[in-house]
């Protein structure tokens, strides 16, 4: 069939649907001669390989039940765990009816979304925020209203104006999307005293609070912000977590935690959506985690993304132009660095052509900006290549500005 | 929050939703006490356990490989193995941008849907057809068309006019759905010729073709008809397969096949759904495959299910009454029983009542229709309760008779 016929099969959104940014640049990270500051994935040679194998036993064991059909709530043992393992984050243990397990946290937010947006409808996420997000939301149909982060996370003293402008426009928001801790790409993290504004702005104006939460056990300094699920009394937030980036990505699995009016309906649309996540998968994982690996193996994981975070700062103030502007992130994964006067996108092909990928900051911004800006991960390079990324990243900037 | 508060944020799908009838009904396999011939679950003792489990090793020897983000098209093993292995049927090895690995048939249906569909837009479906396609395809905005089925499957007769008196209407049809094979529930096989003219068809009026073959190797006997695909000149059909009834329905893998432009569009879409099938699950397959187990456990459980058909087959014969109206399917999970005068959904209250499930008709009619009607699967109840379940279906239906 012609490219005509299948425009008129396609979907609105399908038809104009452009690939993830992030995922098509994933492709570079598999050419060895370039050092990937790109993607935000975890570094392989921290996975606890042979534990998280041991667990295999659990497959010859109990493989009559984890092998057929599981129920679309998740794995009893698994959730049995996270109620008790995330009572301290989410201020006690939460019910059976709050927590469903999802097949990564991506596809808690696809849920989310199909569960409040109609196509047109608004939400408010952070600038500059998660790619992957605005992927998902968009395709599910969203608009955007953003609001600015500073060094404290989003600027709630500005969120009153973007609310209220948008509702005079007839624009319905939704819910409001934070990413609170160490902040992909911005590495801020969201004070108290703004989750507990952002809590009341969002019950002021009946919206809802999406509070994302990646990367929020992977804190290498200072202590713990309290999370705003615990906060709120009057069940208007929705709270997602991963073992995504404390354990695997492989292995596709996540929990969303809130109100069981939404989680009962996220169920039902997940049972159109793949039924379950992999029984398997979660089965694994829980054989992981009941055998105490993930209490071992986090201060471990910190510990070694900690120096990487160093190592990654002390390249950075070698080799980067004095014009570079970016702060040392207390967690996560990122580094964001912003270079007046700088054009991302072309210094990211430079980039290529001296050996080293990062992703460049318009990606991150909903409606725009972000092209003096990029963002990098120090998790996945290898600690020799940490120096030698920024050098090449050094010439590249100059090799741009024709130094 | 209130629920009128809630109701103000669903979106207009989720605030109407209902759960799967299928996936409530699971609960009832729970309870030791009902011989379950509802969902249709793979029989758990025929699970290939220790060959699965063997294939764990690949988690210790492939970890850091395995446990990272992978491809949103799929485990590269995986996609090689299925493309030889499906060669047969699909009249060819399939290209990669032809393929896709879903996180079980149910995704790929939703990423299919999502791809074509906009809200209010039409789809085909058969009456009966599967209760799980109907609520993804309404999660996803579809209305339906039906088109009766007779023992050969699809009445291909009456399509044209179903088609031409929904587009004089200014209905958009996208796509014709059809379960190919010992559909489920009726049981029947669209015939070749039948298969030939639903192609034609689709042709003449600019529609897809979804043809779903989760059953198609599990056939007991008599020849297998050629896929649809492999008769498809135009680039018009997608094809969808899994490993739920044939392996393992908990690994949640299945596979579709299709023109690329579509398959691009799905591949973009499941970015945003959960970036990726988990590889672990992928991984455990891929080895179970490669290491020869599917060829060799497959005529295992043919040999299995087809005794189970044949007991199921003798025991309604022995205690059903003899207005009762069902044909011995050819492959398959499913019987599908008529009891003229009958109300399933009383008959089902009936049913467990007296110890025994079955899913009662108007699950399976996306308009309406069906009263009459049941679908019992044999695959799941152990042998010795084939003949019980069938002695408390007939004690049930005489109680509600009155007799």
């Amino acid at each position: 069939m012609s490219q005509a016929k299948w425009d008129e099969l396609f979907s609105d959104s399908a038809r104009e649907m452009k690939p993830s940014p992030i995922r098509e640049l994933l492709r570079y990270i598999s050419n060895p001669e370039i050092i990937s500051f790109a993607g935000g994935n975890p570094d392989p040679f921290i996975f606890p390989v042979s534990e998280f194998a041991a667990g295999a036993i659990v497959l010859g064991r109990n493989g009559m039940e984890i092998l057929q059909y599981g129920a679309t709530e998740g794995y009893t043992p698994l959730r049995k765990f996270l109620s008790k393992w995330m009572a301290p984050r989410m201020g006690r243990e939460t019910e059976p009816n709050e927590l469903l397990i999802t097949s990564g946290s991506q596809q808690g937010m696809d849920l989310l979304c199909a569960a409040l947006l109609n196509p047109g409808d608004a939400v408010i996420v952070e600038d500059p925020t998660y790619p992957g997000a605005i992927h998902t939301m968009r395709n599910r149909g969203a608009q955007f209203l953003t609001v600015p982060c500073d060094a404290d996370g989003m600027r709630t003293d500005l969120l009153p104006e973007v609310i209220e402008t948008a509702q005079n426009d007839g624009k319905k928001i939704k819910f409001i999307y934070s990413i609170v801790n160490f902040q992909n790409p911005s590495g801020a993290t969201l004070t108290t005293a703004r989750r507990k504004e952002l809590l009341d702005i969002a019950s002021k104006y009946g919206l809802l609070i999406f509070e994302d939460d990646p990367y929020g056990h992977l804190r290498y300094e200072g202590g713990h912000e309290p999370t705003i699920f615990s906060m709120d009394q009057e069940g208007r937030v929705v709270y997602a977590c991963s073992f995504s980036k404390i354990l695997a990505p492989g292995v596709r699995v996540a929990w969303i935690v809130g109100p069981p009016n939404i989680i009962r309906k996220m169920v039902m649309i997940k049972q159109g959506a793949d039924m379950c996540t992999s029984v398997i998968s979660q089965a694994l994982v829980a054989s992981y985690c009941d055998d105490g690996y993930m209490d071992e193996f986090l201060p471990r994981i910190i510990s070694h993304y900690a120096k990487k975070r160093d190592a990654m700062a002390a390249a950075f103030a070698r080799h980067l132009p004095s014009d570079a502007q970016f702060s040392v992130p207390k967690g996560g994964f990122f580094f964001w660095v912003k270079l007046p006067g700088i054009d991302a996108k072309e210094l990211f092909m430079k980039g290529i052509e001296h050996g080293v990928a990062f992703v460049n900051g318009p990606a991150f911004f909903a409606n725009g900006g972000g092209t003096d800006c990029f963002r990098t991960c120090f998790t996945f390079a290898q600690p020799s290549d940490l120096d030698e990324g920024a050098r090449r990243l050094a010439e590249a900037i100059a090799d741009q500005r024709g130094e």
